[in-house]
């Protein structure tokens, strides 16, 4: 696990007419302070990425589909500089991933259908808070299960 | 429309890979404070209601399938007393419902597979800041379409 990443397993209540999932109460460890929600949807096997944020903290939920997350550690100061961690969210794997400012990440779509990821951000998206590269300059086998 | 409720159109940003859904921003009048936020889902044609907060503001954004939202109004004060209100919410009319504390409200999954509802809500959950009663309470026809 990269350092100060964390996954933490949340709660799917079962309802006769419609379960509820949580995702984030601002009661949470993971909270900091609420920016912006938004929604981001990625087609069956295409990845987005890789992208790092300067300052804004993520909190990400996928309710639908399933989706891998590929977080990279290029922070010189880490103890897991250099590092790479994968997860795949889904109902079946229902948990938060709150990810600090700093890390790069990318995301592929890993259900056949639709592959939903909400985000509570820290802070409202700013395109001069965040840096992109082609997904080339970090080399992951996105081809594997 | 009751009194005090509102529905803002917003945006779903075109993506090659995968869109983008907005759903709240904290400069958007539509933000007050963050409480917490989950998702509820509702099987088709079920309802789910009445419920009424006595403090929660919700900011509710459906990113998958259909949802129609009835409102009830039963505050003696308001200009819109005793009027009933509905909006169905979905891809086709992607809008974020704002509704204050105070109004009766119950919903019912129109699309036939995932019917997904957000809240974005100003407080965390707390069974006893919210009354329910049964949907005989305030008539309504849901069979119709």
């Amino acid at each position: 696990m990269i350092a100060d990443l964390s996954v933490t397993p949340l709660r799917r209540i079962q309802n006769d007419k419609g379960d509820i999932y949580h995702a984030l109460k601002c009661s949470e460890g993971s909270f900091s302070q609420f920016g912006e929600a938004y929604f981001s949807t990625v087609i069956p096997n295409e990845v987005k990425g890789w992208k790092k944020h300067i300052k804004m903290v993520m909190n990400l939920v996928v309710p639908e589909g399933a989706i891998r997350f590929v977080l990279y550690d290029d922070r010189e100061d880490s103890r897991t500089y250099g590092q790479f961690y994968e997860v795949t969210l889904s109902a079946d794997n229902y948990c938060r991933l709150t990810v600090p400012a700093g890390i790069w990440m990318a995301f592929q779509g890993k259900g056949s259908a639709l592959n939903l990821l909400l985000n509570i951000a820290s802070l409202e998206h700013d395109p001069l808070e965040a840096q992109t590269v082609s997904l080339d300059q970090y080399k992951y086998d996105w081809s594997s299960k």
